[in-house]
């Protein structure tokens, strides 16, 4: 499993304050401690400044990179955002998040990921918005991979985003996710299947019960990545117990180092 | 999900005692708490008592049947224990646990389900003891399903157990259960898959962890029925946020219950 930590998000009140007040302390001890409890990649996101996302995350990319050396998940939806920003970016290869079929979207993004070799995530959803149904999700997925291999990405660096909806707030929508999770890894076993973690859990009470779950059936279904928060210690602990039972820890090497260290 | 009630169990030391001083109170009060809890069976076994099992196992199950009307799983590899027992049984369908493809156990278990009209948990082993890998567990299961069937027993009173074994114990034994079961649902639909859930963590430390992990992602695999602990309050937990993510629970009506009833 890739962790990708989420904190580093303007959509979180906190966050937002910070950057928007340049409090660098804040943004890099989030990033450390992120890093600490076990993420390999960070991701940035200043997209709740509308007006001027592009300066803000520009400074948060620079802040944190004074403290760390792990590589950067650009979140921005907006392609010249993230071509600025990449173009800047030095360090271990990044993933711009994200591009989709949407005409507008598709071309510059695929584009700024190809001029500076970075991964991509790839959101399954075109012009019409976010699909209905799992066969949808997994025709788009199929596309997706089909238009930027032909462009010259590699299938290595795409991350396809299956787009969970809440399972509170449709009928099954929980079993919507972890089937075309299946369905993708079944018709695209060489590819990443990225997801955020937490719309899984909007609107419901002991939201990280439902996360923790979740990711565990994500992954028996196929999921290799996530972008979660690493700082959730019993998410930590389920991720650990997964790659146990799903025989990504051999003999559970890394879950009783895990225990040792108290982290379970 | 059907769950089945563990507790009921002479390995368990406790357990073992009240059975031995036929303390029905002890024994009656973890009946009631297990159905409480939300078993929907209960299962019974008097195994440790080699020299007098069927008297004790007689006691057990008249005891538990004075104060729950669950349906009962007769947990016994003895073939003249099981027939005894269900034979004297008065209640809702009950399940004998369990036959073999073993040439002393085979007929044996069968006819005792079948002349009893029982549900019957059905281990994918033989002769040669627990199976080595995934392929040869589906083959297993796929021939006791077409002996079982042939001899009458009705597919839905069919519950196939993988042999699970411990996660810790050999390499990547918990991804052999998780694909067994994929395996096993693929090729056979209609029939449930069972597994006492607790020997996946043989040996492990944070047994719970793993347990209710293992619960998820067997789930999520195909499992539809568990002998495991209702009493464990993080299981259980598990277990109602799996159906709702897995699209066992629309809407999350269940799982919001559950929080109202505080026992997320």
């Amino acid at each position: 499993m890739i962790i990708i930590g989420e904190k580093l998000n303007s959509s979180i009140p906190s966050v937002h304050d910070a950057i928007e007040k340049r409090d660098a302390a804040f943004v890099q001890d989030l990033a450390r401690r992120q890093e600490e409890s076990g993420a390999q990649y960070l991701d940035i996101n200043a997209g709740m400044f509308v007006e001027d996302e592009c300066s803000h995350l520009r400074w948060l990319m620079n802040t944190v990179q004074q403290v760390t050396q792990l590589p950067l998940v650009i979140d921005t939806p907006d392609p010249q955002v993230a071509a600025a920003i990449v173009r800047e970016y030095k360090g271990e290869k990044p993933i711009i998040n994200s591009v989709t079929l949407e005409a507008n979207r598709f071309e510059p993004m695929l584009n700024a990921a190809l001029e500076n070799d970075t991964g991509l995530v790839a959101l399954c959803m075109d012009d019409s918005g976010v699909p209905d149904g799992v066969d949808r999700r997994i025709e788009l997925a199929g596309e997706l991979v089909d238009r930027l291999t032909k462009a010259g990405l590699k299938r290595q660096d795409i991350y396809l985003d299956p787009m969970v909806r809440p399972a509170g707030s449709g009928e099954a929508y929980g079993l919507e996710a972890i089937q075309s999770i299946k369905g993708i890894r079944a018709l695209l076993p060489d590819v990443h299947i990225v997801c955020g973690l937490s719309n899984i859990s909007f609107g419901l009470p002991k939201r990280a019960l439902i996360n923790r779950t979740f990711l565990v059936a994500a992954m028996t279904a196929g999921l290799d990545s996530a972008i979660m928060d690493p700082l959730n210690r019993e998410l930590m602990a389920s991720l650990y117990a997964a790659n146990a039972v799903l025989g990504q820890d051999e003999y559970c090497i890394e879950y009783l180092g895990a225990y040792r260290e108290e982290l379970l």
